[in-house]
């Protein structure tokens, strides 16, 4: 990708190559690679490279839940403060969960695995020959708290064999987001065409990387990066115990603010599993006659009627709560159907329940002492105007939006041209390089009205439902016999 | 009809018209016509061909539902003790509903007419020339209790000039079920082919000649006729007061014994309106590919799966709540949905929705003296051999089944045995003519354990939704705003 992306981007750039004094990267996280201490990926020894467990675990590989769970349950049993920081759950998708699994489930890889490598980190590595581990990742991802990793003696209690993964294996000095990692090698020159010497930026995530690009670094913004599911960044000064935070990062997104970060598991996945599964021919095939995509034309159907009228509230669980609730378990609700309801309507009904999960959110800030200030939207969803819409009149505040089609390519420039010195700091460079278009979304003062008794009927289901153990857990569990047998 | 369908019947089934010793109809019911003294309907005269009012009211019209609100509050604020006979409301499909509504919408309508006669009744006094009103539509849509009608000063107080609206308009001697109306007339004679003189019975309903047909005349012995909806009616020589009935009246299904009538409003209603709107163009195909309907194609590939593998529950509200909760402002739950959640899992949770409300009526039956002794199942759903073994396995009872694919033809016809003095009772004709097999369908007891564990949820889910107010009156309420405007 590096040997013909980059050259091409510069090409279509019109500029010279020349002209670029640094280079910085963002990733999907956490996405996992076991290396040998130089960061030769294991998968590309000859004795693993039929070894599945030798390759990359990307972000969304799930197979060590088994895993996260005993973490959760040892760390809630010991005490362990960290665990508040990430609502109380360590994901499965994670650094010490993915590498639990490594150890019990292939041993000899677990051995052979001299460093524990984000991804983000790892291409850094190749770029300027230095393992900067960048402090977003190391806190999101790798549990890295207050200046330490979780315990020796914790690990010890999780596996005997697991007690030195972090001295061994995953140790490596912290740097700051906005840093150089290093200056481009000779190599990575030759593959990308760019002049060596320029600096490499310190890894960093897609999403992280897209508050600076949204021009949001000050406290109380929020970048909302709306898509299959929804991340929730935003800085803040204070340190706060907000509820089902994913974790909240001392310099995690702005060196020097703490980062938070919240998560909607399911928003325009949810959508999309109703327009595949749910939706018959006669939409499909007049979205096509009409030039559009099925969401759009359910969209402009659904949201042509007043706020109410289809009678319907949905729960956007179907794929489990993040924040607030922070509960895997959890699955979808429509209530209100009746014999005349319209594809449309259940749409719309979808799309209103996604809102009201973010609304939880944000509400889930304000009552927690770091308010959100400005709710700013990015990523693909960006691209359904009565979607926006709905999400103003639901939050009942107005919403800017990024001002870039590639949030994370012009987040990543911004620490490149940080690192390479052109600006003193990330907050400095995103005010002159980033892009946000204040308030293009206002609500409609009547919508709103009637959207707060709408989110009052969302809060109860979500009350009701949302109690552990309750009626969703007893039917994954009956599910879970069932597929059993 | 009467002149081609009964000559071809005659022909079809290879006798001689001199073998056809009675005659006997059942109707849709509340099936209303206005008419003059001797039986004309308003709408063949001249002055009132082009009025809607005079016309037929089909017993699916519903717009007298503010008429029938009034006729409900009154009741209740009266105190009036035949209210409870109908589970404390009366229907908008009823004739007391119908007939304010024509009061009012039209008077002069109303002032013309000279009799308010359900269709069961009309089509006999066609064919015999006597107009003898059926004690079933008398009792469950007259409103005829304990030898009386509503009184004089309770219609009085719903409309001063509705007062005389059963004395001048509605009485008439009441004729008991399987009685002979009168003798075929020479005009009726000439229309069908039929011999002048025959018995002709008194009408009867559709639904209720349908338990005689399956031979079951005793008490206990629940038949439901299983269609768009279903209705559930059983004898019994007890008066109970069982919640949510429909009604419970006097010699209405079988002379000489409470005929009680439940109901659940939607079954394949909210089958078909899934399959019309929420069911993708694969599906469609796949089953026309397979030479079956959507319906049994997602029957074959939803219960192919074990009990709770779908991990779905749901209520069947979704044309409201008849039996036993009484409460049509009630609307569709599911709950339970993921992203992999398939068509044909939402289904069958919409299947096992409707026999789990089955299954809260068979216990009303149960919980109130008067207890469902066997289960008898009729009507176009018997077709879906998953779905009826579903039932069984819900309610963990056999099923037997009606043995006749013209339930009601066959009822009418033992009616016309009685009332042509064939036999000297419904019972003992229903013993020689109807036809029942009896445990077709037996629970498979590890299914019925899992069905054990869902329809606790189901009732969870009722308890909590059922309440009223509640959730979905509230919908319904934003739902009329928005629509109002």
């Amino acid at each position: 990708m590096l040997k013909h992306a980059v050259p091409e981007a510069v090409r279509s750039a019109g500029i010279a190559p020349s002209d670029v004094i640094g280079i910085a990267t963002d990733f999907t996280a956490c996405t996992m690679i076991p290396t040998l201490a130089d960061g030769t990926p294991l998968c590309e020894l000859e004795p693993y490279r039929s070894e599945p467990h030798a390759y990359v675990k990307l972000w969304k590989h799930h197979s060590a839940q088994p895993h996260a769970d005993r973490i959760n349950a040892l760390a809630h049993a010991r005490g362990e403060t960290w665990i508040t920081r990430y609502g109380g759950l360590i994901s499965s998708e994670w650094e010490f969960a993915k590498a639990l699994q490594l150890l019990e489930e292939a041993p000899e890889i677990y051995a052979a695995t001299e460093r524990w490598v984000e991804a983000a980190d790892w291409i850094v590595w190749q770029l300027c020959g230095n393992y900067a581990r960048n402090a977003c990742t190391a806190g999101y991802k790798g549990i890295y708290q207050d200046g330490q990793y979780p315990s020796r003696e914790f690990l010890a209690e999780l596996n005997p064999g697991f007690a030195e993964f972090v001295s061994e294996k995953l140790d490596q000095p912290i740097a700051q987001l906005g840093q150089a990692a290093g200056t481009l090698s000779a190599t990575a020159a030759s593959w990308t065409g760019l002049p060596e010497g320029i600096a490499v930026a310190v890894g960093n995530v897609d999403a992280h990387v897209t508050a600076p690009a949204a021009c949001a670094t000050e406290p109380g913004q929020l970048v909302a990066i709306m898509g299959t599911s929804t991340c929730h960044v935003m800085n803040h000064e204070r340190l706060a115990d907000v509820p089902g935070m994913c974790g909240v990062v001392d310099g995690g997104i702005i060196d020097g603010a703490w980062g938070y970060e919240a998560g909607q598991s399911g928003v325009g996945d949810i959508l999309g599993w109703y327009v595949n599964t749910q939706v018959p021919e006669r939409c499909v095939a007049a979205a096509a006659a009409a030039g559009l995509s099925v969401h759009q034309y359910l969209s402009n159907l659904g949201f042509a009627e007043p706020v109410g009228s289809h009678g319907l509230v949905a729960l956007d669980w179907n794929s489990g709560n993040r924040s607030p609730l922070v509960d895997h378990e959890l699955s979808g609700l429509l209530v209100g159907q009746t014999l005349t309801t319209r594809p449309e309507e259940i749409y719309r009904a979808l799309v209103e329940a996604t809102a009201f999960g973010t609304r939880a959110i944000v509400e889930a800030f304000n009552d927690s002492g770091v308010p959100v200030t400005e709710f700013i939207a990015a990523g693909g969803l960006l691209k359904n105007p009565q979607l926006m819409q709905c999400y103003s009149d639901v939050l009942n505040v107005p919403i800017s939006t990024i001002g870039s089609a590639q949030g994370p390519a012009l987040g990543s420039a911004i620490h490149a041209a940080v690192a390479a010195g052109a600006y003193p700091s990330v907050r400095e460079a995103a005010a002159a390089m980033g892009k946000r278009n204040q308030a293009v979304y206002r609500p409609d003062p009547a919508a709103a009205a009637v959207y707060e008794r709408l989110y009052a009927e969302y809060r109860i289901l979500s009350d009701e439902f949302g109690r552990r153990p309750g009626l969703m857990h007893r039917l994954r569990q009956l599910k879970r016999e069932a597929v059993a047998g």
